[in-house]
């Protein structure tokens, strides 16, 4: 018997817009401590990890460890009929190969169940090793995705590389090239507006924007981005879900051909 | 001679966004009681009927009845050209083949004349008998229309059963079911939220949901929309127009295979 | 060596997003007294010409008079990625076949550079002679992007008929036809919702509304757009950009085989 209410059930719609376009299937993992996701994109590119603690839920039951395999698709289709205000529980039963998804308006005026059918997924679960980064950089969620956003109008990857000083950001393509360069600031009124970065020593990797463009479908999550980078680990894209776990995007970098062009100038 | 003066001319504008997509061409017929059109949609399954009474309009002269046959989308086209906030005035001489759509500006800096051809349509007006009905369901129109959406995404047939306690709408398709359950209630702060139930006898009917979701397109026309229904007719889909009428969709249940799905489970 | 500051950077983007689509390619000019454009549309029909006087630049530094062919498209993808409240400064050193765009935020804690090559493009500079016009109209930029919509919906030309008392445009179609009068108007509360006609004789004029829908893409740039019509010149359509210059369009008018159509009767 499996039962989680959300009170806030906004934040699983946004989940669920934040990965459905980047992975089509998989295994949502349910045990005492939370419920998470771990799963490779459908090119086997990028991996998602998404957790989301048991005391972030009202009310959360689950009486032995359960692994549910959803169409992330479908399943998105049935959080967009909860309003942003509603409540939503997740039910399974024990054995059953159906899980409800039940929204409660603020008003209880409005009750709704969504029964979906569960998937057999085959999946293995990585162990993500604990990783010292040489430089993590702290920013406002929408300026990181505005950037990347940006970026892919002139060309397929960005450099992103870090100095004390600032982070860079740098794409070149066919009709020109450009930098894009975010000072450290973390003296700002609003502290969801600050650019923070620490460092051990300067990085300067290179990732397809295709791969950054999707993640940042997670900005309406958390109004600041983590990013972790070393010059040889994937970059870590880490979102915050309220007071309850995260979402984390990791990619490899990609082997520039001409290293002169992605050393940080910033 | 024929001369309609309507000050909230954004009346008709919603009238026509609310019915061009169902209807192609129709007959509007004037009389000294109102303005009026019935037509059935282009698939012969749903009607649709339309009055905006005489009282409604600031001037309202009609010598004598008159059906003027018109493309509701040619019709829709000039409307737009209206703003919100314009005076629309329809004219027409005696045994002219043309109307004319005028559209004065509140400030009166801006008249617009708009003439569209008439058409010759071979329509015969069904009557139709006042009946009484089991059930009647008045509810916020825009919770009426997010609910035909909502389940348009899981399936194509929508079952409407009701009880005292309340209205359920259900549907299934490939990738589960859906129930949602509006509750009576008319302790609201304002009527308009209202959900309010008058009935006789518990009913449960199927409709198509395509065409529901065409009714909805009224709902900028009033707040509120009333269902009745009974088992053996039509269910009638009414916005109530300003202080001056009406538009009301009717359309015939489908006959369900399997009845057990579809018993009222409120 | 050029180096244009301009603290109101928006400006240059509404700028490129008012004529993106009406040219492909074209030769900005700088000089001591500004940055200038002249070009035809891609089909050799309307004629743009742009001024952005040196004043109106925090900084404007131009060694020489140098001419900058660049590809529009390009050049608007580059400034849609400036902020509408960052500073834009142009660059470019002699002899270079590039063109540097510099962004900076407000706050100036980020810093964008873009950079463009340039092309080669045959361009002879027209001279436009200053002329005396039978008519001008001026009204409020958004009427008048308003009423060319509209008109789009019915027909494909529009015939504008200026006489003391306002300005008609009509139009027909296969659906039927339109005329939308605005009537002289120097007495409003704000001066940019004014409709004020200086005129010297009526002129009635006809023109492709393809080409006037594509000029009110400057819509943005004015509050007030100016028509300067005579019987023998091509209209010219004129959006002020704020104290520092205008975008003007030139449009040749049409010969229209039943003239008694478009006689004036406003």
């Amino acid at each position: 018997m499996l039962e989680l209410r959300l009170v806030q059930g906004s934040l699983l719609k946004k989940v669920l817009e934040a990965i459905k376009d980047l992975v089509n299937d998989a295994n949502f993992d349910c045990s005492a401590t939370g419920f998470s996701l771990q799963a490779m994109d459908s090119s086997h590119v990028a991996l998602v990890a998404l957790l989301l603690r048991s005391e972030g839920f009202e009310h959360y039951r689950c009486d032995r460890n359960l692994s549910m395999g959803m169409n992330l698709g479908n399943m998105a289709k049935m959080l967009k009929c909860a309003g942003n205000d509603d409540i939503i529980t997740l039910k399974a039963d024990d054995g059953s190969d159906t899980v409800t998804f039940m929204f409660e308006s603020p008003t209880q005026d409005k009750i709704s169940d969504f029964e979906m059918k569960l998937m057999d997924i085959d999946s293995e679960h990585l162990g993500i090793p604990e990783a010292e980064y040489h430089a993590i950089v702290r920013m406002p969620s929408s300026e990181f995705g505005r950037i990347c956003k940006d970026l892919s109008s002139i060309g397929d990857t960005v450099v992103i590389s870090v100095t004390k000083e600032g982070v860079k950001f740098s794409t070149r393509g066919d009709i020109g090239t450009a930098n894009i360069v975010c000072r450290q600031n973390n003296t700002v009124d609003k502290p969801e507006e600050a650019t923070i970065i620490e460092m051990t020593e300067p990085v300067s990797l290179t990732f397809a924007l295709r791969y950054m463009n999707s993640f940042t479908k997670a900005t309406p999550l958390s109004s600041i981005v983590t990013l972790s980078l070393s010059s040889d680990l994937p970059v870590v894209v880490e979102y915050k879900i309220a007071e309850m776990g995260y979402i984390r995007f990791y990619l490899a970098p990609k082997i520039e051909e001409d290293e002169d062009e992605t050393k940080p100038q910033v």
